[in-house]
């Protein structure tokens, strides 16, 4: 996307001079203006160009996010959250200038509650870590964006990934989270309780709010046990129809798939060329079955009779970690076997999700789409959830092109929308995708404002996204 | 509680005089001011008095409840969203009087998606009404709070029951509603897709957001497939402790238990006594299982494992529904079966939730609290959890005793705060609990209280719920 389609925040010089002046001199080292660093956390894996901020807070603690917070809101200063900068619609950009909050050195593990499932960490913690931290638990973090996100981004931005469609997103796994709002105050959203009917709900406001309202110090999760067994394999499907049909009878059987993915054929191309493998070159879904010893067996034969119903097969898979840590591997390179369609390529990258009623009809349209566009882009898709991915890779360096790619992109949006689906799944709106929330929620969007402008009146939290202002 | 511990709000007399004149004069018959309907929509399931409206509006269309608010709006005169009547903490009531809208009659089921296990419903369709029109399609609506509460209502305290220990709560299970705003606007906050990061979740907003900052005048929700086979039992042990440790053994090994219910000794003779049964006369859990044939034995078996290593059982359960039925009846049947251990009382019931790993302690802390109270009070508890209900029986002409049954109520609340629990696991805040949420939540409070002014100015959407407008 070029600059111009962005939303302008104007830079206050006067404020930001004042507060680099502060920080400086409140935090020394750990406050970096070096124009490697800003560049650093203005600069995201997305196709938006980076928007540096002023300066780059290392917080240790919650009381120094409060302390910037506030040294911030005095003087009208834009406050930017950065987690590990993995997010893909410029969330972490800068636009009206000002200072990003670095969390990264925030990565305690605060409290494992196992008796209760669930466990307490501050924002800077990433999910691998977490999951590290939890080996002799018997428990494990599901939600696998993919990146090695942080978990206060990756509830800022409602981030799911693989295997949502058995534990949910985000959404679902945050039990409560602890904010500085854009006053300097440090709230607690919810006690520590599995549901509660006290008052608004707060920690659902916050998850999704991509640093908008307030800045997450640190979160309590959901956790679940490691599955007793798991099997996992590769179905091939002759069409992307025949593949979705089977997605839609496994997921109404109500057989708990724990993955199901799927990857179109110049997807699986790209994957075969890219990770050596000789997977069939047609459309697949990669499956994972988490359960007792009975249950994943039962699960995968059920899942291979409906395949065989929808003319797919055969389905071959497998309990040996070995053999399925491959097969995920392959899928998580996806990206980047993706990226290797197009050498010195860059990848404008979309995650709409639809009723999965219609994700056949959905990615057929797409596909069609693509080749009168004549673009390259690969689908993969968390199919379960009626979500998928376009990577659509072009040459940065070719204005047709990109113009013709935002084109595709904006028109695949709308078509999730009008199929009663959203434009995101689990990217969030960020820069990139402003004029589609309006087209997807219309008026509710003037509610998201107020909410806003109540909570954050100033308007310094991460401004330049989701929404504009003024409306 | 009486009547001085609710929260005032001031009547409008002017405005409600202008706006009884319009609305008579617009809506007929379907506009009602006679004492014997006002009262009914003011007089609610709680220990707290009745306040009843100045008229009710049997709203037929969305448009409808859009004219009604913003009438209401014009002449700054409090509206008050009523379902069915059958919440807990006098939600429907009217403190400054005003206007009850009545969705009863928005009662059809707009759609079902059964490929996306989905439907669209009208607010004022009932969990009920809604199973009973599912009943071919094999799927079905799983949360039920006892009550045959509507399920606009259900979505406006964010309640659940005896299975959100499996299928989760309406957090969880609505997807999106529509709601006629403060400023008579009707907005939807969210497409049908089963995930999205667009922009703020107004859906999770306005589910316990009890009335008060809009109406909700229909929901689309998740559906569920009826498992193949259901297994269920009851299971007594020698103490509450042991219960506990049995259901926490029970989730922790990631049993998908679909019902998990603690009845305490109490109870249990109130409910042998109501419903001429002869169940053991200690604690005892009531359990259901769903899933395959296979699934469900096996669940059985493990639960009755368990139990025995916690020194409970023998774990008598059966596939037979009739026998099942029976068990299930006496459970819900509990409230009226304590209800008669006190003819003519009144029942201050509450709804505390903690973490599942302090259940065994506040609960048997709040045996002993009732037993020092003097008070007559059975407990039954969703314990999958970690949510219980004391149901405090009084007299209500002893002010001695109502005054102590508040006092022992203000205890369970705070003691339930203190073990990192919630005052409200299923009720919602309503006249009754504003107090306590300050104690739970503190500080967040004031953003709720800002959201609140944002999207309702003039603090016209049932005033004088979940907390003061002032602080």
């Amino acid at each position: 996307m070029a600059l111009e389609g962005i939303e302008k925040v104007a830079r206050n010089e006067t404020g930001i001079e004042a507060v680099l002046g502060i920080l400086r001199q409140r935090y020394g080292e750990r406050f970096q203006t070096g124009q490697a660093i800003r560049q650093q956390h203005g600069h995201t894996t997305t196709y938006i160009p980076g928007q540096a901020p002023d300066g780059v807070l290392f917080a240790e603690v919650a009381e120094e996010v409060q302390d910037a917070v506030r040294i911030c809101a005095d003087h009208n200063v834009p406050v930017i959250p950065f987690g590990t900068g993995s997010s893909l619609e410029g969330h972490v950009n800068a636009p009206g200038g000002g200072i990003s909050v670095d969390l990264s050195r925030m990565n305690k593990v605060l409290a494992v509650h196992a008796e209760d499932l669930d466990c307490t960490v501050e924002a800077g913690v990433t999910r691998t870590q977490l999951n590290d931290y939890l080996r002799d638990t018997g428990l494990f973090f599901p939600i696998d964006p993919g990146a090695d996100a942080s978990l206060g981004g990756m509830a800022s931005t409602r981030a799911s990934g693989t295997n949502a469609v058995r534990y949910g997103t985000m959404r679902e796994n945050v039990m409560s989270v602890s904010a500085v709002m854009p006053d300097g105050r440090l709230i607690n959203t919810a006690k520590r309780a599995r549901k509660s009917s006290a008052g608004y709900d707060l920690t659902r406001l916050l998850v999704g709010s991509e640093g908008t309202l307030g800045i997450i110090t640190s979160l309590t999760l959901k956790l679940h046990g490691i599955p007793q067994a798991i099997t996992g394999g590769v179905c091939p499907f002759s069409t992307v129809e025949a593949a979705c049909n089977a997605v839609i009878a496994t997921i109404q059987m109500g057989v708990p798939v724990a993955r199901i993915e799927l990857i179109n054929t110049l997807g699986m191309k790209a994957i075969n060329a890219y990770s050596k493998l000789d997977y069939p070159e047609g459309p697949c879904l990669f499956l994972e079955f988490h359960g007792s010893d009975a249950s994943v067996t039962e699960q995968a034969e059920t899942f291979a009779d409906i395949a065989d119903e929808f003319g797919g097969g055969p389905f071959r898979w497998t309990g040996v970690a070995e053999e399925r840590n491959k097969l995920w591997k392959a899928r998580h390179d996806a990206y980047w076997a993706g990226m290797a369609l197009r050498p010195g390529g860059q990848n404008l990258t979309t995650d709409v999700c639809v009723p999965i009623s219609r994700l056949s009809d959905c990615i057929a349209e797409t596909e069609a789409d693509i080749a009168e566009s004549g673009l390259i882009a690969p689908i993969v898709g968390h199919v379960g959830d009626g979500n998928f991915h376009v990577m659509v890779l072009i040459d940065p360096s070719d204005a047709e092109e990109l113009k013709r790619a935002e084109a595709f992109v904006g028109r695949l949006n709308l078509r999730a929308i009008a199929m009663d689906g959203t434009c995101t799944g689990e990217h969030g709106i960020g820069q990139g995708k402003m004029q589609f929330l309006t087209h997807e929620l219309g008026p509710a969007v003037d509610y998201m404002r107020a909410v806003k402008q109540a909570i954050d009146p100033k308007g310094i939290m991460n401004p330049g996204k989701i929404f504009s202002r003024t409306g």
